[in-house]
């Protein structure tokens, strides 16, 4: 093998397909990148056998090759040589060295017949999205996620494709997110992506119009950017019908300035941190939102203008639930819908109607 | 106790006071900011008994008193805050009351009478400094003090003023840091800080041309900035005559190019890291410096431009202990001084006489 990059390229590519390798692996193949240096190009494979990234390298390949490299050592070499082309071939021995200038590097590679099989992904159904989307959505609802192991379904996100809409949906024991986009296409999908997976998804993903080209099977899911490819299995089992979850009606709808109350909830749970529950209390009347909250570190008084339409109410919650969603609703104006202190509260952005919280009270001894 | 303080100002206070609150105190009160207001203003200060700190906060003061508050959950509360104006004051119960905007919170104080007293300095015998030449003197030298414990005089940097001098050194088993200032002083003064001190000094000291005043007593050091008193003990015992440690002559003497010297050992001890000792050879003749290491993971090789003066030299070094040296050189180009590969290397700057490194090469089995 022996190919000439770019270090920026090649340094970029590391840095891409590194984020599928976990170190939390039993074979110790999986702590290497895969690379093949074919006439099509050099690619760059990582995985942790749950999800797999393969991503392509501008390169001048001058003999076809492949071979394991340890993910941790390349990339800090790659990173601390200049900002010039590199050389890399293979010697005798398994040795790889790499020449950038006056730096040259030997090291010892794996064989590249060890690294195990990716999925090979049939690319029939599939759907189309603008990447600074998903990553949104992706964002929007993956906080959600329950943390806890005894539903191992709730630890991913549901990809749902229905009614010409795509829609991602979260939830704990505690809160509900939901997140849609228009979709052109009539498929029906519906499967769970583990939120590992969508994080680094996520993390890949920019904040450009460019498409990704996501295609399902029955057991993987593959992102398709330009040039690099996600592959994950998916999560067995159904996931929580969401819809029965959301209330069909209210009685009470606050409209409140989104960053005023973020900022009025994160000072008042201050107070509330020394207790599990981080409790805080909200107070409604006249168009004023009063939280308060007490512990034994003291006690905190916070008040927000609001637009209340119906009956005063007093509900109380985990501050912490509530400003998950604050921090994740992309809108100024917020729209809280509630029916009493004891039911859930439903979240909305005032001027959008792609986002939907739910989030549960805490419920109070009186 | 009463008074109005902008945000901004107080959370500056809080921010440097609490620079001195370790939390690895037995007193749960050294937890606290000992706030005074008086007459002459706010002052806050925080200490762990080794090390306090006092600044003033510009502040109107409607009634005088003192208090002590818990550092962490008032800087937390006042971080928070609309930048806008605060008002403090006491109420019945040890119930300090803030209060900004449409926000207030009630907390509960600790008494200023149980706060322990901060030592007195009589300002006689006293050195003024820049405080951007003293910040770079503590940087240039503070990463060669010793982190073992077994001798606790060399966790410490000898600040000695002699022959209208300041020299600030520190050394351990392996290397010595010297950095020195002319001084319009003729003082005689020899007294070990505890680095941990002087660590919080370079925070607090900026990058201005103006005066800190320096005071010494038996047991303390007072570092009086404008607006900010530092007051630390001192080390007991006496340091080691560092002097007698320097080579008086050498053999060879190689001038090179600092960030190219730097890059080259940064990335060969990527090679040396499985090791403990970080070992790297050099090898110069002809004006070539190379660089080589290997290990367990492969082996390395860097070449770098030099001017050589003598002849030509191998020797090792823990890389470590010169990228220490090279990042805390304020030069582009170095000097090192040798004699043969088993004396010390003496690194100084080229353009400047204010500095003088130390390092100790590996002996090599050969």
């Amino acid at each position: 093998m022996k190919f000439i990059c770019e270090k920026q390229k090649l340094q970029e590519g590391i840095s891409i397909s590194s984020k599928a390798i976990t170190g939390k692996t039993t074979m110790p193949i999986l702590e290497g990148i895969y690379i093949t240096a074919t006439k099509e190009g050099l690619t760059l494979i990582g995985s942790d056998m749950d999800v797999s990234i393969e991503t392509k390298v501008e390169a001048n390949v001058l003999e076809e090759g492949m071979l394991v490299i340890d993910s941790k050592i390349f990339g800090e070499i790659i990173r601390k040589l200049p900002n010039s082309q590199i050389i890399i071939e293979t010697l005798e021995n398994e040795i790889m060295q790499i020449t950038c200038e006056k730096s040259v590097f030997n090291l010892v590679y794996m064989n590249g017949e060890d690294y195990p099989e990716i999925p090979k992904i049939n690319e029939n159904l599939s759907v189309e999205v603008q990447q600074s989307i998903l990553k949104s959505m992706i964002r929007g609802t993956s906080f959600a996620i329950a943390q806890d192991e005894t539903r191992p379904i709730l630890q991913g996100i549901l990809f749902e494709v229905k009614d010409k809409n795509l829609n991602l949906v979260a939830l704990d024991g505690y809160r509900l997110a939901i997140r849609n986009e228009f979709l052109d296409n009539d498929s029906n999908i519906e499967v769970v992506i583990p939120g590992k997976t969508l994080n680094e998804v996520s993390r890949i993903l920019e904040d450009v119009s460019e498409i990704v080209k996501i295609t399902f099977t029955n057991n993987h899911i593959l992102f398709n950017l330009s040039n690099t490819k996600i592959i994950s299995r998916l999560l067995d089992g159904k996931f929580v019908n969401y819809s029965s979850l959301l209330p069909q009606e209210h009685k009470i709808s606050i409209d409140v300035k989104k960053q005023n109350l973020q900022n009025c909830i994160e000072r008042a749970s201050l107070m509330a941190k020394d207790s599990n529950s981080n409790l805080i209390k909200l107070d409604v009347q006249d168009d004023t939102l009063v939280i308060t909250s007490n512990s034994q570190l003291g006690k905190v008084r916070e008040e927000v203008s609001v637009n209340l339409q119906g009956e005063s109410i007093q509900i109380a919650f985990n501050s912490r639930y509530l400003l998950d969603v604050l921090k994740n609703i992309e809108d100024d104006e917020v729209v809280l819908e509630m029916t009493s202190g004891v039911s859930p509260c439903v979240i909305k952005c005032k001027n959008n109607d792609n986002s939907k919280y739910l989030v549960l009270p805490v419920r109070l001894l009186r």
